[in-house]
C-alpha cells in the first residue's frame, strides 16, 4: 500500500490536474438548491485502513449525498432482512435510466436492482419497516454519523423540501411499487423517508470515513465495530460495481476499476478493497447523472495508486 | 332502419338468446363496490333518431360506467381545448394494455389515446381545467343528466371512494404525466375527479341515451341540442372503433363493426352511426377487461340488424 | 347512393383540389426503382358495385403495390387456413413502426396483424404453403388479375429484385419468425414471395375493381364469384380499419372513416361498404409511411359523398 | 499469492466438492452435438503468471467454448479498430437476454455489449474485416493455438455446421445489424464467421492457458507476448465482470468477484488480475445460460484462495 506521504502527494497532484476542468459538466438543477451550488468546486477525500486521510480540494464542504445514501440504506435493509431483501429487488444492471419505470411493469413490480431509483425505494421501504418516518429519518442519520465518526452530519431540510415538491417521478414510481405489493408502508411515508436520506449533507471525509467498512469485510478499521457482514459486504461492493453509476456503470468500471456510487449532487463513494475508501465532489455530471470531475480524478487516482481491481 | 316493432322483437331475442351465458366472465375484483354485483344480470337498451326505446333485461338496474364515461369526458375536453388537446394526448390504438406505463415513458408522457387510462387522465385534467375538484365532478353529472334527460343520474360515492384508496396505478399514471408537465391540476385533484367521473351510476336505458348524440354527427336528435360538432363526432367515434376496448378493439371491430366502449363495470356503449346508441351491460369480464356476455349480445344484436358498419 | 354523373363529378373536383399539393410529402427511396418515380403524380378510381368507374388524373399510370398487396394476399390466407390463421397472427393494432420487432419478441414470435410486416410475412407464409416460390408468386398474381378483370396486372421484375438486395430488416423479421418456428417455408423462400408480391405494379382502376368484393360481402359484383365469405370480409375490413395505416390508423379512420390500406408506393384501397371500392395514388409519403396526397384526396371524396361510416 | 501445492490442493479440494453436484443444471440442447455431451463431467484449471498449472477433474476433455470466444474475438477486434470500435458496440450492461432484439431496436442498430450475441456478431465482423471467411476463421484459430501454446486447439466442424441450420435468432440479429448498416461484410459470411468461432473446441487447461495476458495487463508472462496494451486489457475485464454473464453478471461478480466470460457450451473463463487465470467447464447450465457446476466451483476456489477483487 502506498504511504501517507505518497498518498498526500498524489491527492494533490489530482486536485492539481482537475483544475482546467472545473466547472464542466452540467449541475443538476430540477431543484433550486441543488441548482445554485457553484459548480467551480472540486474536492476529493481518501481514508485508509489505519485511519490516514489525505484530502485535498473543497474536502471539507458539505454537499448533497443524493443517491450516494443508497449504499448505506441497502446496508441498513440487509442486514435486516437479509436473503428476504432479494426476493423484492434485484441485483443485475437495469441497461435503463435511473428513473426508468419501464422495466419495473415488465418484471412485475421487483425492480432491477437496489441503486435504481425504484430498488432505492424498495430499500427505504424495508429500513422504515413500519416505523414512523421521522423515527428511520433519525435512525438513517445516526448511522451515517456513527460511521463517519462526526456528529455534524446532518439532513438539509430546504433540499429535502424541494425534494418532495418536485418528486413526481418519484412519486410515480412508488405508486406503482404499491400498486405490486411492493412497499409495505405508505407511498407517501416511503417518499418522505427517501426524500430525507437523499438530502443528507456530508463532505468528502466524511462521507469516505463512513464507507471505510466496505473496504475491510464489513468491519470498520478504526473504530472496530462490525458494520455488516464480509459476505454482504461483498454484495454491496458487486452491486456498486455492475450498477453504481447507473447507464454509465460498465464505463466506470473500465476507467476507475473500482465500486462506486455516484450522486446527483456530484459526489462519488469508491472503495478500493482492502485498501481505502474514496470520496471525491464536484457538481457538474456528464450526460449520464454521474460527475464529470469526480469520474475523472477517480480514474487518474487508480492511474497513480495502481489500484484498480483489474 | 329497422322500425320499432322489429326492434322489440330484435332486443328480446338477443336477451333470450344471452340467458345460458348469464354469469361467464370474471367480474372485477379491485375494489369490493364492485366485486359483489351478481354477475348473472344483463340489460340491453336502443335509442334510435326518433327517441324510440327498445330495451330487455336489467336495462333499468344502475351500474358502475366506469371507462365508458371517458366518452363523455372526452366529448367535454375536446369542446373546451378543440384542436390543442392532441398535443397533449394522441388518437392512435395503444397496442398495450389500459394501465401500461410503458410506453408513457418511450413518448415522453404524451399517451396515445384518450381511451387508455394515461390518455383518459389527461382528459379529466382538461375538464377539470383548474376548477375545484367539486366543481368539475358536478359539472360531469351534470353534462350526464342532461344527456340522459334523466336527474335520477349520480355518483356512487362508495365506489368512489374504494377506488380512490386502492388506485395505486392511476396515482403512477398521474405523477408520471405530472413528471412531464401534462397535469395543470394537482395530481390528488385529478385523481379525485376521475375516481368520481369513473363511479358514475347509470342504467342501461339512460346510457344508451345519452349517447345518442354521437350517432347524429353531435345533434342530439330529441332535445335538438347540439352537443358537439359533426367533425368532433367523428373524430371521437374513430377513437371509440380503433381505441375503445384496450386491446381488444381490433377484434371489436370485427365483431360487432361499430363504434364502442367498454368499462370494467360491464358495461358497453355502441354507436350504429345515423341510427341509434345501444348500452348493453352484464358484469363479468373477458381478459381483456371488456364485458363478455355484453360483446355477445352486441355481436348477435348486429347480426339480426345488418348495422355493422363494414 | 350517388349516381355516375355525381361520382364522375366529384372524382375530378377531387383530382383539382389536389393540384396544389402535388409533389408534397416524401418518396420512398430504399430502392431506385421507387425513388425515381415522378412524385407529382396523382390518380383516383372509384368502381362501384353495378361496375360504373368513375376516375381522375393518373388514374392509368401503373405504380408499385406494396403493402396494398397484404390485402388481398390475407385473403388468400384466411380461405386456405381459416381460424388456424389466428393461431399465427394477431388480429390488435400495434402502436409500433410496421417494421417494428420489438412486440414480435414480447409476444414470442406472433406478429400483432396481418399487415405489420412481420404479420404480412407469415401470411405470405401461409399462402406458399409449401410450394415453390414461384408457383406462389403465379397464383398471387393470377388472382389479382382475375380480381382486375385485366390480364395486363404484373410484377414489377426490378422492383422485386430491388427490395430483395436491400431488405435486411424483413430478413431480420423473417428469420425471428423462423426462430420461434412461425415459418414453415425457408426463410429465403417467403421473402421471395414476399417481395414479388409488393412489386405487383397496378393502376388505381385495376386496383380498385380489385377491392370491390370487400365492399360486397366477399361477393364480386360484377363477376359474381364469391372471392370469401361475408363473416371473412368483415374480418378484413376491420382489421383494414384499424390496422391499415400502420401508426396512423386511427387518424385516417377519423379523416376518412373507411377501411384502407396504404403502400409505400403512393397507393391507398378504400373499401365503402355496400357502395363502392376507390383506390387513389400519389408517391410523396407523410411521416408515417402513408401517401399523404392519397389520404388527402380521400378525406375530400368521403367530404363530399358522406361516406363515411362514422 | 497462493503457492503451487496451496494451488494443487485447492483445485483438488473444489473438484471433490463438486462431485455431488454433478449433472445439475440443463445441457444446451438446441444443436445435437452440444445435446448428446455427458453432464457429469468437471473440469478445472488455474494457470499462474509463471506458467504453473493446476487441474483436476476432466480438464483435458476438449469443449465446445461457445460465447468464451467472445473474449477472443474481442482482443482481436479491439486490437484492429481501437476506440471506433466502440462507435459500433456499447460497453454498458444489457438488461436483457442475451439475444434480445429489443434493445438493438431502440438503440438503432448499435448493440449493447460485445458479449450479448449482437455485439459479438459486430465484433466477428471487425475482425472479418472484408476479408474471406476461411481466412478469418483460421486466424482466430491461429490465435487461440498461439495463446493456447497448443496447435491442437481446432474447430468442431458438426458444431459449426449445426449452429448454421439452426441460428436463426442470430441470422435475424445480424440482418438486423446490416439493415442498421453496422455489418460490413455479407451477414452469412459474419455468420458462417461467427458459428465457427463458437464451434471451438477446448480443453479447460488450453482455455485458461490462452486467457493468462488478460491477468496481466495484457502481456502473456509466458511467452512474452505483449497481446494487446494495458488499457484495452482492463477495458476487456470490466466488460467481463459487468456483461460477461449475461443477465446474471451481478450474481457472478457477487458469488465470484472475478472477471469472467461463460459460455452454453458450459464453459468459463474468469480472470484473477496479477495472479491467474482459471478455466472450468460442466456442461448443465442454470436459467440464465451459464454452467451451474463451473460457477459455483469457481465460488468455492475464490473462497478458498481469497482471490475475489472485492
Amino acid at each position: 500500500m502506498a504511504d501517507k506521504e505518497d498518498l498526500d502527494a498524489i491527492v494533490a497532484q489530482v486536485a492539481a490536474e482537475m483544475r482546467p476542468h472545473l466547472g464542466e459538466g452540467k449541475v443538476a438543477d430540477y431543484i433550486p438548491a441543488l441548482a445554485r451550488v457553484d459548480p467551480r468546486q472540486f474536492g476529493i477525500a481518501v481514508v485508509t485502513s489505519d485511519g490516514a486521510v489525505a484530502s485535498a480540494g473543497d474536502a471539507e464542504t458539505p454537499f448533497s449525498v443524493q443517491s450516494v445514501s443508497k449504499v448505506f440504506t441497502l446496508t441498513l435493509a440487509i442486514n435486516r432482512l437479509d436473503e428476504a431483501l432479494w426476493t423484492r429487488v434485484g441485483r443485475e444492471p437495469s441497461g435503463s435510466r435511473f428513473n426508468s419505470i419501464v422495466q419495473l411493469e415488465q418484471e412485475k413490480g421487483v425492480p432491477r436492482n437496489p441503486f435504481i431509483n425504484a430498488g432505492a425505494l424498495v430499500v427505504t421501504d424495508a429500513v422504515l419497516a413500519g416505523a414512523r418516518p421521522a423515527e428511520a429519518i433519525a435512525d438513517i442519520a445516526g448511522f451515517m454519523r456513527r460511521l463517519a465518526l462526526d456528529e455534524t452530519v446532518a439532513i438539509d431540510a430546504e433540499v429535502a423540501a424541494s425534494e418532495q415538491d418536485t418528486g413526481f417521478r418519484n412519486a410515480s414510481l412508488a405508486n406503482f411499487l404499491r400498486a405490486f405489493d411492493n412497499l409495505n408502508s405508505p407511498v407517501e411515508e416511503v417518499l418522505e423517508v427517501y426524500f430525507n436520506q437523499c438530502a443528507l449533507s456530508m463532505n468528502c471525509r466524511q462521507l469516505a470515513r463512513a464507507g471505510l467498512f466496505l473496504a475491510h469485510g464489513g468491519l470498520d478499521p478504526l473504530n472496530r465495530i462490525q458494520v455488516t457482514s464480509p459476505e454482504r459486504t461483498r454484495r454491496i461492493n458487486a452491486i456498486m460495481m455492475t450498477c453504481g453509476h447507473y447507464d454509465a456503470s460498465g464505463e466506470f468500471a473500465y476507467r476507475v476499476g473500482l465500486p462506486g456510487k455516484s450522486g446527483v449532487g456530484g459526489g462519488i463513494l469508491a472503495i478500493a478493497p482492502r485498501r481505502a475508501a474514496i470520496a471525491v465532489w464536484s457538481p457538474g455530471l456528464c450526460e449520464a447523472g454521474n460527475s464529470l470531475v469526480g469520474a475523472l480524478a477517480l480514474r487518474r487516482f487508480v492511474a497513480l495508486t495502481g489500484w484498480s481491481v483489474f
